[in-house]
């Protein structure tokens, strides 16, 4: 089997594109009822212009047992209709030993992801379950872009050599935490400036950026500064502006023009920087 | 209604008891293999010796769909068999905007726990959510009793007043999310140390100490650290030391007579403390 890099990698080739469309449903803004038709619906259109699909397991936990045959049906869908796609579990976990364990069981074995996004705040033994096998990935969640993000993230920590904010710190050590290459990080979209700074700690790690689209960053300074220099190992998620870009029954479509202006914006960035595809 | 101080507190009186039963179903180590019945037998036979009982949602997300109707059931056990006792979502939620809301229809509206655990790595917005009701608390994972657990909260920041290690400025910070009186923490036993500076940062605030039992805290030190100048809003959670106290079909009984020492050797240090029951 390959490892998750080489998956992420060959995701990304055979569809020439770094963009990862989230799957967050809210019926309220869906115009068909059942969450996994509409997902289907998606990822159908989408699948095309996408490397990734990342389900948010909040939305599916939000609507109690139906949510998780939603979500069932829908990495069926994915497997099915893209199945190069790589699929991220959104789903920030950590959890100290046998939590952890089951957490990572759960993931795992029992939706069969093939990455999840993590939540180091109990340190490298929490991590660990979720990045023994190699096919697997963690995207461990560094800096986020929401207001309150700077809370912990941004605090300056004592270092050797002086003051460091703390997702630097982390995104440091996250290398520490490697040893099977399958470590990535969440950065958001909107705080280029430190997303040029894990990039520079970090520089062949794969980095999962939200928040281009309905969370409004500055998609063409974060392209140029999120990806390695091959110009790959960035990918880039829009939820809410690809799955709502139409609330009619266009819903597919209007996702799937949405899903290929997004891949053709960053692959012109690419070219510009004479990281095209070839 | 009352409050969520006002149901735990009131839930530790009517059982004359701070312990707090941790429900986390392995079915590798259970004599039954439903696990709704094995936490029913459970539960009953501890109703009458612990304040709150604590389902790890790791360990049902493990079991696929079959652990969600497990939890569902588990729940309305609880509710029927233990109505005082507060029943406490373990599932180090957080996660930004939408998502965060999501999380907490989930644990609010689907499940209904009273309380949820939460991971505040995304600051204080992804807090907010689950801290918008005073009748339902939240504890925030503050300082663990894991290996890593030093890897990030034990982290050195700057602060005008010199260095600081970061599970107390989260702690500190937490009194500024704590508008509605709900915010409590979760702070290990095996920690003692780290345990009397959290309660000496915030003297009323609730604490949620694991690592009893199994994990092997000391807990008569953890009882004089954790209290509050009353005795009173900390309740100590044992997950296997209760549940598998015996593996064989006595496992209910086992689980009751455990829950009692525990019970009746807290008690004996508040009695010490002059902060026994009245």
């Amino acid at each position: 089997m390959a490892s998750f890099v080489e998956r992420l990698d060959g995701a990304a080739e055979a569809t020439h594109s770094l963009v990862c469309v989230g799957l967050d449903p809210d019926p309220s803004l869906m115009p068909v009822s059942d969450v996994a038709e509409f997902n289907r619906g998606i990822v159908g259109e989408t699948a095309e212009w996408a490397c990734a699909f990342k389900p948010n397991l909040s939305f599916y936990e939000a609507l109690g047992l139906e949510g998780w045959t939603a979500l069932e049906r829908t990495i069926a869908s994915i497997r099915e209709l893209a199945p190069t796609a790589v699929v991220i579990g959104d789903a920030k976990r950590g959890d100290i030993g046998p939590s952890g364990e089951a957490y990572a069981r759960a993931m795992f074995g029992v939706w069969e992801f093939d990455a999840v996004t993590l939540n180091a705040w109990g340190g490298r033994d929490t991590m660990e379950p979720f990045l023994r096998d190699p096919e697997r990935g963690g995207f461990i969640w560094c800096r986020g872009s929401n207001p309150g993000s700077g809370d912990l993230q941004d605090v300056e920590t004592v270092t050797d050599e002086g003051a460091e904010p703390l997702y630097r710190r982390l995104a440091r050590e996250s290398l520490q935490w490697n040893g099977k290459g399958n470590v990535g990080l969440v950065v958001g979209a909107t705080v280029p400036q430190q997303l040029a700074e894990v990039r520079r700690l970090c520089p062949e790690a794969p980095l999962l950026i939200p928040g281009v689209g309905a969370q409004g960053g500055e998609l063409e300074e974060s392209v140029r500064k999120g990806v390695d220099r091959h110009g790959r190992r960035a990918i880039f998620n829009s939820s809410r502006g690809i799955i709502y870009a139409s609330v009619g029954r266009d819903y597919g479509e209007a996702a799937g023009r949405t899903a290929r202006q997004l891949r053709d914006a960053i692959n012109a960035v690419l070219e510009e920087e004479g990281k095209g595809w070839r």
